[in-house]
């Protein structure tokens, strides 16, 4: 049995009843946004139980904000798991979609910083990417709990959904003029990385409303594309705390 | 048979003649720097063939600026290459310390980005470290003979080194209060990246010249090495280009 904490997590994974047994949520006074999880459980049959500050310590490092659901296992979501993240509308929403990284590790790496840096979801098409396997779950380092991992069946359809919920996408590509840092990624942001091999899909750059590269001084060798992902988000992290 | 190629690899290689077989020069005029390094290979009785462009560009899609060597085999070097660095005095010198990564693929992947962001040298202790193996060469994507990797036996004497030599060495650290990107980052820098579990050691965090940390959302899960390494040498980056 596995846990996950923390309002975005518990809210997404939400959307998919099945496989949850419970929701952990604190004792005292509820903010708005934790009475709405707890309804939203309340109303799918979840059983709840509440725990002290003391209680969620003994059970996480993690920023638990005061929630947590307990799960059969970590696993990703579909579709539905972003609208109703989408549905929430919280400020300063931030995605990362990787469009074909088929390594488990890079996948594993990569949910670890987006846990990090504040990332609401990991959007990939269910189809050529990466599962979510225990070697992913090993390099995520705790974080496969933290962040869901959403796997769509049209990626296409996927970033308009965004686009109409007043998400700027911005595409990463090796040759694109602009450098990400003279692009304002202060608004609602979703990064896209490409394949490890092959960069984002000419079909997936066309959807991007920007293109921005990271700026190399040597081209040669690019990045892994966890890096890419690190770096990328890092510069969104910089842009909003400054 | 492996060969490296750019004026920094080529310089740091040759402080070392051991193993190597030929030096590669583009033909025509020489600048400067190419004729110091043609000269030293000449005086260490390493034979030099000229290249046309176009014969570089059918051996490498690197940026080789006109020179390589063709070696027995990639490997570590010892402190003697990072002294011959530092007498160079290039300006903008980039150095990358990793202070005990252990992980072959986590070398790999930070050999890849410093290649890509313009390092001239990864330095780490020759005990706790990493080797230079198979895994490490390849997930380094063919940057291992870009930017040569030394190994030292004493780290904090290299460190007094490179701050005698006017570099600058910033530590980075899960808690320092200050973020990286709040530090003057282009003049001659070192940046000090710690072990997989246990960052920076003690010893070594005394002899940074200043400590800083990449900002994070939610500090449970931290960062992969290679992306923690990413991220600082990009801000790097950012700032000088800037």
């Amino acid at each position: 049995m596995d846990k996950l904490f923390g309002i975005n997590s518990v809210m997404g994974r939400l959307q998919q009843p099945k496989g949850i047994n419970r929701l952990l949520l604190r004792d005292g006074n509820l903010s708005a946004r934790l009475a709405a999880a707890a309804e939203k459980a309340r109303s799918a049959g979840i059983p709840c139980t509440r725990l002290s500050e003391q209680e969620f310590s003994a059970l996480t490092k993690v920023n638990h904000q005061g929630i947590g659901l307990e799960v059969d296992h970590i696993r990703t979501l579909d579709e539905s798991a972003l609208y109703g993240l989408l549905d929430e509308h919280p400020e300063g929403l931030l995605f990362l979609i990787l469009d074909g990284v088929t390594d488990p590790r890079n996948l594993g790496a990569c949910i670890r910083s987006a846990a990090t840096l504040g990332v609401h979801g990991i959007i990939q098409p269910r189809d050529r990417s990466a599962a979510l396997t225990d070697a992913a779950v090993k390099t995520a380092s705790g974080a496969a709990s933290a962040v869901p991992v959403i796997e769509v069946v049209n990626l296409a359809r996927a970033m308009k959904e965004l686009q109409q919920h007043g998400v700027w996408i911005v595409g990463t590509t090796l040759d694109a003029d602009q450098p990400i840092s003279a692009l304002d990624l202060k608004g609602n942001i979703a990064l896209v990385l490409g394949s490890e091999e092959k960069g984002i899909r000419a079909g997936t750059a066309k959807h991007c409303d920007y293109l921005a590269s990271i700026p190399m001084a040597n081209a040669s060798f690019g990045f892994n594309v966890s890096v890419a992902a690190g770096i990328c988000l890092y510069e969104v992290s910089r842009q909003r705390s400054s």
